[in-house]
């Protein structure tokens, strides 16, 4: 059950002036599911993205790394039922084959076009399946179908997760939508995350890949449900340049922080609902820690406590297990961290100091905590300025079921 | 369930010259139970260690590492029940308070003892019940008692540990038996593994060092049962010197291999059974990897497959999910791999090559090698000549049972 989710309203989804999605059902893995997505973006349109770092990437991953080398991307095509990962020269042909068929449709070239695709892994992608419906999805682009897209894309999440903020910026009212699909990193032959964030804001070229990868750094990559890194995970952020705003040039303006404000709202709240959605979850966990020499230590130390399945078991059986917290802070790998400098708190609650646990804390005091669907565990290291934080779910008889289940 | 781990037969367990243990119920957590093993070497033993990383290490940890560089130790005090870990300057002082008690009973110095405890963590440690326990102990003391120190080391380990061998050294029997406890390095509030193992081989103190770490690193280095590693892990090797061999004082020599291949046996198979004894487990599985540039990167790959919890809830399932280990060689973090070069076999099945399903592979050859209780994986990276092997168990709804409910 995910953990205070709601579906996306479909009128809170506001449509981004230069971005059109359209729809499709090509029976990739089931007959009549829309299983394929093509979003068509306005020329002039800004791209940029991140991409998993797993070495067996998937031949979608590995053409829209060389596709955004130019730059000038028209279209999106994504499909859900099948990864095209772990499937040889052969994948890639399928998904060369399947960029060319979307730019003869849109009168673009094959390298305009960025392809995703999420599902099983290791089956070859039925490509000809996906051009034959190709027509169908260019029939129905328009602006006010994020919607239909955020559940196109879905595969075995439950519910599906797309959002849209306003800010103004230059006196202009820029828009910002997102969608996401995944259940964290974690999803078995489904395995994976994919993002997508629009505006219809100017924002110069040179500035895109800074932009994806700084909010990609506090948002979908601070998000594990197992630490299972998937073969697709893709992240893409478009701007559109329909705004009406002066094109934001340069980093260290207001109007550079107030669209980089936007935007990391929409991909946390997606990062956010991927943990909610996590497999089996019955409980949404972030993992705070402070006052670290660098976010590289900070994100260490909450990826062991958001990693740890010790931990997790106790948070699904509402446990104040601090042992397991101090265990895993302990094993995190920062190798001159002072363990009696440090406190941790549960909630709002002083759990442990000095090396052990804090004179004041009561077992009844924890037990209160764990008891919430959405706990907060801070860590605070003492040595330094930075901070990080990680989500994720617990770990459920669910997701045992869930994973050893899945193909049968 | 253990996987095919039978308990030792106290008369396969053969006596070590020079080693006694004592066996007493201090009452730590459970009245009655035997918790308090002691163990007396005689004089001129060497005796080296590892230890856990972990940075929240326990209090005995901390003053075994002092202890073992004056080098002259000649008493180890293990206790069950409370792992002395998280307990600040209190747990130091309660460590030093039971060391001084052996020393006393044992007519030697505190600093010629050393401390273990196992249990669970951030409770003060019962030293009065301890030391009030010595007595009984060292009254028990006998060369023929590891059977007994066996059973009274373990937590909620279901088998007890325990395995003898003998090899000829320059003409004379030596003597290699070693107990270990630990379902992994996973246990809850009970996060420990230790083990021992102890020779009447005469060997130089200067190698003692460098032998500990050559066995720990193909042994005790190399099982997992879900990568949380405990604040108390310990590795002791010990060597009495009472076989009558010519000391081996240099490692690149016949003896050394043979003591070396003797200890190393006894070692591994103590830590294979930790992960047959892991909680839940209902699978042994063994990961090879084969044909790597270093030792290290061959670790790395083989604990990302032998971590991942969705091929450990595969391995429960039955399910030959191949993705899944693909996709784990691949976010391992060998960052040059390359995946089209690799082989992958599932038992003696080529399951996956040129970064994909191997033609030759059928569902059905895989799906009967994933109902075996025991399961190889082994990986051919084709990119140099260095191997490592990790064991670990599957992830079953036990596992999620035992540590969701440990504490209540």
């Amino acid at each position: 059950m995910p953990v205070n989710l709601a579906p996306p309203n479909p009128a809170d989804l506001l449509p981004v002036a230069g971005v059109r999605l359209g729809i499709a059902s090509a029976g990739i893995k089931k007959p009549g599911r829309r299983d394929v997505t093509l979003i068509e973006l306005t020329p002039g349109s800004r791209v940029a993205g991140v991409f998993t770092q797993n070495r067996f990437c998937a031949a979608p991953v590995t053409l829209c790394k060389q596709h955004l080398v130019s730059g000038d991307i028209r279209a999106l095509l994504i499909n859900t039922g099948n990864a095209n990962a772990g499937t040889g020269e052969a994948g890639l042909d399928h998904t060369r084959r399947s960029c060319e068929a979307v730019a003869r449709a849109m009168g673009c070239n094959a390298a305009q076009v960025l392809p995703f695709s999420t599902g099983v892994i290791l089956e070859p992608l039925p490509v000809d399946k996906i051009i034959a419906a190709l027509p169908e999805a260019q029939a129905d682009l328009a602006p006010d179908h994020w919607f239909d897209a955020a559940h196109a894309i879905m595969t075995t999440d439950i519910v599906a997760k797309a959002v849209s903020r306003q800010v103004q910026i230059d006196g202009k009212t820029v828009t910002v939508t997102g969608m996401a699909k995944g259940s964290g990193m974690i999803h078995p032959n489904m395995a994976t995350m994919l993002g997508y964030v629009a505006t219809d804001a100017a924002i110069a070229r040179h500035l895109m890949d800074r932009l994806v990868k700084e909010i990609a750094d506090v948002s979908f990559n601070c998000v594990t449900v197992d630490g299972d890194t998937s073969t697709n995970d893709s992240f893409i952020l478009i701007a559109t340049a329909q705004a009406g705003n002066r094109e934001i040039t340069e980093p260290d303006c207001a109007d550079y922080a107030a669209l980089k404000a936007a935007l990391t709202e929409v991909a946390m709240l997606l990062a956010q609902a991927m943990a909610r959605d996590g497999e089996g979850a019955t409980k949404f966990i972030s993992v705070r820690i402070e006052s670290g020499r660098d976010v590289a230590e900070c994100k260490q130390i909450a990826y062991a406590i958001a990693r740890s399945p010790l931990i997790k078991t106790a948070f699904f059986a509402s446990d104040p297990n601090l042992g397991r917290i101090l265990a895993a802070i302990g094993y995190a790998g920062v190798m001159d961290l002072d363990v009696n400098t440090l406190q941790v708190y549960l909630g709002g609650i002083l759990v442990a100091e000095k090396g052990g646990r804090a004179a004041s804390y009561t077992e009844a005091e924890g037990a209160a905590v764990m008891k919430e669907a959405e706990i907060a565990v801070r860590v605070v290291l003492n040595r330094g300025e930075a901070a990080a934080t990680v989500w994720t779910c617990d770990f459920s008889y669910d997701y045992v079921k869930i994973n050893a289940e899945y193909r049968t």
